[in-house]
Protein backbone atom coordinates (compact mmCIF):
# COMPACT_ATOMS: atom_id res chain seq x y z
CA UNK A 1 0.00 0.00 0.00
CA UNK A 2 1.29 3.38 -0.94
CA UNK A 3 1.64 6.05 1.60
CA UNK A 4 2.55 9.78 2.45
CA UNK A 5 3.40 11.73 5.69
CA UNK A 6 2.97 15.56 5.79
CA UNK A 7 5.07 16.45 8.97
CA UNK A 8 4.80 20.07 9.75
CA UNK A 9 8.05 21.45 11.10
CA UNK A 10 7.06 24.50 12.92
CA UNK A 11 9.93 25.76 13.80
CA UNK A 12 12.44 24.13 11.45
CA UNK A 13 14.86 26.45 9.58
CA UNK A 14 14.37 27.28 5.97
CA UNK A 15 17.94 28.19 5.52
CA UNK A 16 21.21 26.22 4.98
CA UNK A 17 22.56 27.73 8.08
CA UNK A 18 22.05 26.06 10.77
CA UNK A 19 24.46 24.18 13.44
CA UNK A 20 25.30 20.85 12.42
CA UNK A 21 26.07 20.07 15.95
CA UNK A 22 23.03 21.61 17.17
CA UNK A 23 20.11 20.09 14.50
CA UNK A 24 17.97 20.33 17.81
CA UNK A 25 18.43 23.69 18.73
CA UNK A 26 19.58 26.32 15.56
CA UNK A 27 18.46 23.95 13.16
CA UNK A 28 14.61 24.42 14.66
CA UNK A 29 13.51 20.91 16.27
CA UNK A 30 15.37 19.56 12.96
CA UNK A 31 15.91 16.41 15.02
CA UNK A 32 12.34 16.05 15.15
CA UNK A 33 12.13 16.00 11.46
CA UNK A 34 15.14 13.75 10.77
CA UNK A 35 13.33 10.81 12.59
CA UNK A 36 10.45 10.94 11.08
CA UNK A 37 12.11 10.63 7.96
CA UNK A 38 14.08 7.60 9.70
CA UNK A 39 10.96 6.34 10.10
CA UNK A 40 8.86 6.85 7.09
CA UNK A 41 11.36 5.03 5.13
CA UNK A 42 13.66 2.79 7.19
CA UNK A 43 13.77 -0.69 7.52
CA UNK A 44 15.87 -2.75 9.37
CA UNK A 45 16.85 -4.86 6.05
CA UNK A 46 15.64 -1.91 3.24
CA UNK A 47 13.69 1.23 2.39
CA UNK A 48 10.10 1.34 1.93
CA UNK A 49 10.16 2.11 -1.39
CA UNK A 50 6.10 3.05 -1.64
CA UNK A 51 6.47 6.07 1.17
CA UNK A 52 6.68 9.38 0.53
CA UNK A 53 7.32 12.47 3.01
CA UNK A 54 6.70 16.22 2.64
CA UNK A 55 8.48 18.14 5.67
CA UNK A 56 7.18 21.31 5.66
CA UNK A 57 9.67 23.96 7.23
CA UNK A 58 8.16 26.77 8.56
CA UNK A 59 11.31 28.22 10.82
CA UNK A 60 13.16 30.93 9.60
CA UNK A 61 13.31 33.99 6.63
CA UNK A 62 12.94 31.91 4.02
CA UNK A 63 9.17 30.20 5.57
CA UNK A 64 7.59 28.04 4.02
CA UNK A 65 9.90 25.31 2.17
CA UNK A 66 8.76 22.06 1.73
CA UNK A 67 11.30 19.30 0.77
CA UNK A 68 9.40 16.46 -0.76
CA UNK A 69 11.64 12.35 -0.51
CA UNK A 70 10.09 9.92 -2.78
CA UNK A 71 10.60 6.05 -1.14
CA UNK A 72 10.10 5.01 -4.81
CA UNK A 73 13.73 6.70 -5.33
CA UNK A 74 16.27 7.45 -3.05
CA UNK A 75 19.21 4.93 -3.12
CA UNK A 76 20.35 4.28 0.42
CA UNK A 77 19.58 6.46 3.72
CA UNK A 78 20.81 6.06 6.41
CA UNK A 79 18.50 6.55 9.94
CA UNK A 80 21.08 8.61 12.25
CA UNK A 81 19.76 12.61 12.57
CA UNK A 82 23.27 13.97 11.19
CA UNK A 83 22.86 12.38 8.07
CA UNK A 84 19.40 13.09 7.33
CA UNK A 85 20.23 16.48 8.17
CA UNK A 86 22.82 16.72 5.92
CA UNK A 87 19.85 15.76 3.05
CA UNK A 88 18.19 17.98 3.96
CA UNK A 89 21.04 21.07 4.40
CA UNK A 90 21.75 19.92 0.83
CA UNK A 91 18.28 20.60 -0.28
CA UNK A 92 18.35 23.84 1.15
CA UNK A 93 21.19 25.40 -0.60
CA UNK A 94 19.22 24.48 -3.83
CA UNK A 95 17.17 27.35 -5.57
CA UNK A 96 13.33 27.10 -4.05
CA UNK A 97 10.54 28.23 -6.49
CA UNK A 98 7.23 27.64 -5.71
CA UNK A 99 5.30 26.09 -8.60
CA UNK A 100 8.27 23.70 -9.43
CA UNK A 101 10.07 20.76 -7.15
CA UNK A 102 14.05 21.44 -7.52
CA UNK A 103 15.96 18.36 -7.33
CA UNK A 104 18.86 18.13 -4.83
CA UNK A 105 19.91 14.64 -4.37
CA UNK A 106 17.88 11.41 -5.65
CA UNK A 107 15.01 11.06 -4.48
CA UNK A 108 14.92 14.21 -2.78
CA UNK A 109 13.04 17.83 -3.99
CA UNK A 110 12.46 21.51 -2.56
CA UNK A 111 9.96 24.28 -3.15
CA UNK A 112 8.43 26.97 -2.13
CA UNK A 113 5.29 25.21 -1.31
CA UNK A 114 3.77 25.98 2.35
CA UNK A 115 1.25 23.64 3.74
CA UNK A 116 -1.69 25.27 1.62
CA UNK A 117 0.08 24.43 -1.54
CA UNK A 118 1.00 20.65 -0.20
CA UNK A 119 -2.29 20.07 0.15
CA UNK A 120 -3.31 21.36 -2.69
CA UNK A 121 -1.17 19.35 -5.29
CA UNK A 122 -1.96 16.18 -3.19
CA UNK A 123 -5.67 16.48 -3.50
CA UNK A 124 -5.53 16.79 -7.04
CA UNK A 125 -3.14 13.84 -6.83
CA UNK A 126 -6.07 11.93 -4.89
CA UNK A 127 -5.02 10.92 -1.63
CA UNK A 128 -7.07 10.77 1.10
CA UNK A 129 -6.30 13.38 4.27
CA UNK A 130 -5.78 11.70 7.27
CA UNK A 131 -5.28 13.78 10.41
CA UNK A 132 -3.22 11.80 13.27
CA UNK A 133 -4.31 13.17 16.68
CA UNK A 134 -5.46 11.59 19.93
CA UNK A 135 -9.23 12.26 19.33
CA UNK A 136 -9.15 10.02 16.12
CA UNK A 137 -11.15 6.55 15.29
CA UNK A 138 -8.32 4.04 16.27
CA UNK A 139 -5.91 2.71 13.32
CA UNK A 140 -6.75 -1.04 14.23
CA UNK A 141 -10.19 -0.07 13.44
CA UNK A 142 -9.54 2.12 10.34
CA UNK A 143 -10.22 1.58 6.79
CA UNK A 144 -7.18 2.13 5.27
CA UNK A 145 -8.04 4.18 1.89
CA UNK A 146 -6.09 3.25 -1.07
CA UNK A 147 -3.74 6.44 -1.23
CA UNK A 148 -3.82 7.52 2.27
CA UNK A 149 -1.82 11.07 3.39
CA UNK A 150 -0.77 11.28 7.19
CA UNK A 151 -0.45 14.72 8.54
CA UNK A 152 1.24 15.12 11.74
CA UNK A 153 2.93 18.25 13.38
CA UNK A 154 6.61 18.05 15.11
CA UNK A 155 6.76 18.71 18.39
CA UNK A 156 3.20 20.25 18.79
CA UNK A 157 -0.23 19.81 16.87
CA UNK A 158 -1.63 21.69 13.99
CA UNK A 159 -2.11 25.34 15.04
CA UNK A 160 -6.07 26.96 14.72
CA UNK A 161 -4.45 28.38 11.26
CA UNK A 162 -2.78 24.87 10.05
CA UNK A 163 -6.28 23.29 11.26
CA UNK A 164 -8.47 25.94 8.99
CA UNK A 165 -6.04 24.89 5.92
CA UNK A 166 -6.69 21.63 6.52
CA UNK A 167 -10.94 22.02 6.94
CA UNK A 168 -11.04 23.22 3.69
CA UNK A 169 -10.36 19.26 2.85
CA UNK A 170 -12.27 16.01 3.51
CA UNK A 171 -9.96 14.52 5.85
CA UNK A 172 -10.41 11.27 8.28
CA UNK A 173 -8.91 11.38 11.70
CA UNK A 174 -6.87 8.63 13.41
CA UNK A 175 -5.57 7.71 16.44
CA UNK A 176 -2.65 5.47 17.12
CA UNK A 177 -2.74 4.97 20.84
CA UNK A 178 -4.09 5.69 24.76
CA UNK A 179 -0.84 7.89 25.05
CA UNK A 180 0.75 10.84 23.55
CA UNK A 181 3.22 9.98 21.19
CA UNK A 182 6.22 11.50 19.25
CA UNK A 183 5.58 12.06 15.60
CA UNK A 184 8.57 9.41 14.67
CA UNK A 185 6.81 7.26 17.05
CA UNK A 186 3.52 7.70 15.40
CA UNK A 187 4.47 6.85 11.68
CA UNK A 188 6.31 3.62 13.24
CA UNK A 189 2.84 2.31 14.10
CA UNK A 190 0.88 3.24 11.13
CA UNK A 191 3.64 1.33 9.31
CA UNK A 192 3.26 -1.51 11.65
CA UNK A 193 -0.75 -1.65 11.31
CA UNK A 194 -0.34 -0.93 6.97
CA UNK A 195 2.42 -3.68 7.19
CA UNK A 196 -0.49 -6.49 8.98
CA UNK A 197 -2.79 -5.74 6.54
CA UNK A 198 -0.57 -6.20 3.52
CA UNK A 199 2.43 -8.02 4.67
CA UNK B 1 2.79 -1.62 33.62
CA UNK B 2 6.47 -2.02 33.59
CA UNK B 3 9.12 -3.18 31.43
CA UNK B 4 12.79 -3.27 31.11
CA UNK B 5 14.57 -3.30 27.37
CA UNK B 6 18.02 -4.82 27.31
CA UNK B 7 19.54 -4.05 23.92
CA UNK B 8 23.31 -5.19 23.13
CA UNK B 9 25.37 -2.66 21.13
CA UNK B 10 27.55 -4.84 19.35
CA UNK B 11 29.94 -2.89 17.74
CA UNK B 12 29.16 0.03 20.39
CA UNK B 13 32.11 2.28 22.08
CA UNK B 14 33.43 1.49 25.33
CA UNK B 15 35.95 4.29 26.20
CA UNK B 16 34.32 7.88 26.21
CA UNK B 17 36.77 8.68 22.99
CA UNK B 18 34.26 8.70 20.02
CA UNK B 19 33.93 11.41 17.91
CA UNK B 20 30.66 13.16 19.02
CA UNK B 21 30.18 14.25 15.07
CA UNK B 22 30.03 10.75 14.13
CA UNK B 23 28.64 8.64 16.71
CA UNK B 24 27.27 6.11 13.99
CA UNK B 25 31.16 5.42 12.83
CA UNK B 26 33.54 6.01 15.24
CA UNK B 27 30.83 5.41 18.29
CA UNK B 28 29.99 1.78 16.96
CA UNK B 29 26.44 2.85 16.27
CA UNK B 30 25.47 4.39 19.38
CA UNK B 31 23.04 6.19 17.19
CA UNK B 32 20.96 3.36 17.45
CA UNK B 33 21.46 2.79 21.15
CA UNK B 34 20.38 6.54 21.40
CA UNK B 35 17.29 6.16 19.60
CA UNK B 36 15.87 2.76 21.63
CA UNK B 37 16.95 5.18 24.32
CA UNK B 38 14.59 8.06 23.21
CA UNK B 39 12.09 5.39 22.67
CA UNK B 40 11.77 3.40 25.64
CA UNK B 41 11.47 6.19 27.67
CA UNK B 42 10.29 9.64 25.85
CA UNK B 43 6.49 10.45 25.13
CA UNK B 44 5.36 13.40 23.86
CA UNK B 45 4.22 15.01 26.81
CA UNK B 46 7.00 13.47 29.15
CA UNK B 47 8.76 10.35 30.30
CA UNK B 48 7.93 6.77 30.96
CA UNK B 49 8.60 6.31 34.73
CA UNK B 50 7.88 2.38 34.30
CA UNK B 51 10.75 1.88 31.90
CA UNK B 52 13.92 0.80 32.27
CA UNK B 53 16.91 0.11 30.15
CA UNK B 54 20.12 -1.95 29.85
CA UNK B 55 22.45 -1.36 27.14
CA UNK B 56 25.24 -3.96 26.71
CA UNK B 57 28.33 -2.49 25.17
CA UNK B 58 30.27 -4.70 23.35
CA UNK B 59 33.00 -2.69 21.20
CA UNK B 60 36.53 -1.39 21.94
CA UNK B 61 39.06 -2.28 24.13
CA UNK B 62 37.14 -2.10 27.26
CA UNK B 63 34.40 -4.30 26.66
CA UNK B 64 31.92 -4.99 28.18
CA UNK B 65 30.21 -2.54 29.68
CA UNK B 66 26.40 -2.10 30.70
CA UNK B 67 24.79 0.81 30.72
CA UNK B 68 21.31 0.92 32.86
CA UNK B 69 18.94 3.80 32.54
CA UNK B 70 16.01 3.94 35.49
CA UNK B 71 12.64 6.16 34.00
CA UNK B 72 11.98 6.14 37.89
CA UNK B 73 14.79 8.42 38.42
CA UNK B 74 16.03 10.37 35.46
CA UNK B 75 14.60 14.25 35.92
CA UNK B 76 14.63 14.52 32.18
CA UNK B 77 15.38 13.65 28.22
CA UNK B 78 16.02 15.13 25.55
CA UNK B 79 14.98 12.60 22.33
CA UNK B 80 17.81 13.49 20.11
CA UNK B 81 20.25 11.49 19.41
CA UNK B 82 23.28 13.71 20.67
CA UNK B 83 22.17 14.61 23.67
CA UNK B 84 21.81 10.82 24.52
CA UNK B 85 25.21 10.56 23.17
CA UNK B 86 26.51 13.09 26.08
CA UNK B 87 24.87 10.55 28.55
CA UNK B 88 26.26 7.97 27.27
CA UNK B 89 29.57 9.48 27.56
CA UNK B 90 29.29 10.50 30.64
CA UNK B 91 28.36 7.27 31.84
CA UNK B 92 32.06 5.76 30.20
CA UNK B 93 34.26 8.62 31.65
CA UNK B 94 33.41 6.59 34.95
CA UNK B 95 34.76 4.19 36.66
CA UNK B 96 32.94 1.15 35.93
CA UNK B 97 32.98 -2.32 38.66
CA UNK B 98 32.08 -5.81 37.08
CA UNK B 99 29.82 -6.30 40.38
CA UNK B 100 28.50 -2.46 41.30
CA UNK B 101 26.87 0.13 39.33
CA UNK B 102 28.53 3.29 39.47
CA UNK B 103 26.01 6.32 39.51
CA UNK B 104 26.58 8.53 36.23
CA UNK B 105 24.13 11.41 36.30
CA UNK B 106 20.85 10.95 37.74
CA UNK B 107 19.15 7.86 36.95
CA UNK B 108 21.99 6.48 34.90
CA UNK B 109 24.47 3.78 36.02
CA UNK B 110 27.37 1.75 34.31
CA UNK B 111 28.79 -1.35 35.36
CA UNK B 112 31.60 -3.92 33.73
CA UNK B 113 29.03 -6.65 33.52
CA UNK B 114 28.16 -8.10 30.40
CA UNK B 115 25.00 -9.88 28.70
CA UNK B 116 25.19 -13.20 30.72
CA UNK B 117 25.97 -10.85 34.64
CA UNK B 118 22.91 -8.85 33.65
CA UNK B 119 20.74 -11.63 32.38
CA UNK B 120 21.45 -13.09 36.21
CA UNK B 121 20.79 -10.12 37.87
CA UNK B 122 17.95 -9.09 35.92
CA UNK B 123 16.56 -13.38 36.76
CA UNK B 124 17.02 -12.75 40.21
CA UNK B 125 14.57 -9.98 40.35
CA UNK B 126 12.09 -12.14 38.84
CA UNK B 127 11.58 -10.62 35.30
CA UNK B 128 10.27 -12.16 32.74
CA UNK B 129 12.84 -12.36 29.50
CA UNK B 130 11.11 -12.41 26.31
CA UNK B 131 13.26 -12.43 23.07
CA UNK B 132 11.95 -10.17 20.09
CA UNK B 133 12.42 -11.62 17.13
CA UNK B 134 10.56 -12.60 13.84
CA UNK B 135 9.76 -16.02 14.46
CA UNK B 136 7.92 -15.17 17.78
CA UNK B 137 4.28 -15.01 18.50
CA UNK B 138 2.73 -11.55 17.87
CA UNK B 139 2.95 -9.35 20.16
CA UNK B 140 -0.86 -8.35 19.87
CA UNK B 141 -1.74 -11.62 21.01
CA UNK B 142 1.15 -12.16 23.77
CA UNK B 143 0.05 -12.66 27.52
CA UNK B 144 2.36 -10.06 28.93
CA UNK B 145 4.23 -11.42 31.93
CA UNK B 146 4.06 -8.86 35.19
CA UNK B 147 7.59 -7.97 34.54
CA UNK B 148 8.80 -8.45 30.89
CA UNK B 149 12.25 -8.17 30.16
CA UNK B 150 12.71 -7.44 25.78
CA UNK B 151 15.74 -8.46 24.72
CA UNK B 152 16.76 -7.25 21.05
CA UNK B 153 19.97 -6.60 19.17
CA UNK B 154 21.16 -2.81 17.63
CA UNK B 155 21.25 -3.26 13.85
CA UNK B 156 21.77 -7.16 14.40
CA UNK B 157 20.28 -9.80 15.69
CA UNK B 158 21.83 -11.94 18.69
CA UNK B 159 24.77 -13.80 17.98
CA UNK B 160 24.88 -17.60 18.14
CA UNK B 161 27.02 -16.99 21.43
CA UNK B 162 24.80 -14.64 23.05
CA UNK B 163 22.09 -17.19 21.74
CA UNK B 164 23.51 -19.58 24.49
CA UNK B 165 23.45 -17.16 27.30
CA UNK B 166 20.32 -16.51 26.58
CA UNK B 167 19.22 -20.21 26.62
CA UNK B 168 20.46 -20.89 30.02
CA UNK B 169 17.27 -19.12 31.29
CA UNK B 170 13.66 -19.58 30.18
CA UNK B 171 12.72 -16.93 27.67
CA UNK B 172 9.68 -16.35 25.76
CA UNK B 173 9.75 -15.02 21.82
CA UNK B 174 7.77 -12.30 20.22
CA UNK B 175 7.56 -10.37 17.12
CA UNK B 176 6.06 -6.91 16.33
CA UNK B 177 5.11 -7.51 12.88
CA UNK B 178 5.50 -9.09 9.70
CA UNK B 179 8.69 -7.00 7.99
CA UNK B 180 11.98 -6.50 9.67
CA UNK B 181 12.32 -3.71 12.00
CA UNK B 182 15.29 -0.89 13.41
CA UNK B 183 15.57 -1.92 16.99
CA UNK B 184 14.04 1.64 18.49
CA UNK B 185 10.50 1.10 15.92
CA UNK B 186 10.65 -2.69 17.96
CA UNK B 187 10.14 -0.88 21.12
CA UNK B 188 7.91 1.99 19.62
CA UNK B 189 5.13 -1.36 18.78
CA UNK B 190 5.82 -3.11 21.90
CA UNK B 191 5.22 0.24 24.17
CA UNK B 192 2.28 0.98 21.91
CA UNK B 193 0.74 -2.77 22.53
CA UNK B 194 1.29 -2.44 26.20
CA UNK B 195 -0.21 1.56 26.16
CA UNK B 196 -3.33 -0.62 24.75
CA UNK B 197 -3.31 -3.34 27.58
CA UNK B 198 -2.66 -0.68 30.42
CA UNK B 199 -3.87 2.89 29.26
Amino acid sequence: MDCTFIVIGHRAKTTADFEFNDISGSGGSLDTIARCIATTFCLSNGLRKDARAFLILLGGKDAPKTIRICGSEIKGLNADERSIAGLIRAALKKKAKRDEWTKSTTGVYISKAGFEDVLRELSEEGVTFVHLRESGVDVREFEFPSHPCFILGDNTDLTEEEEGVLNAHPFLKVSVGPKSYHASHCITIVHNEMDRRCP
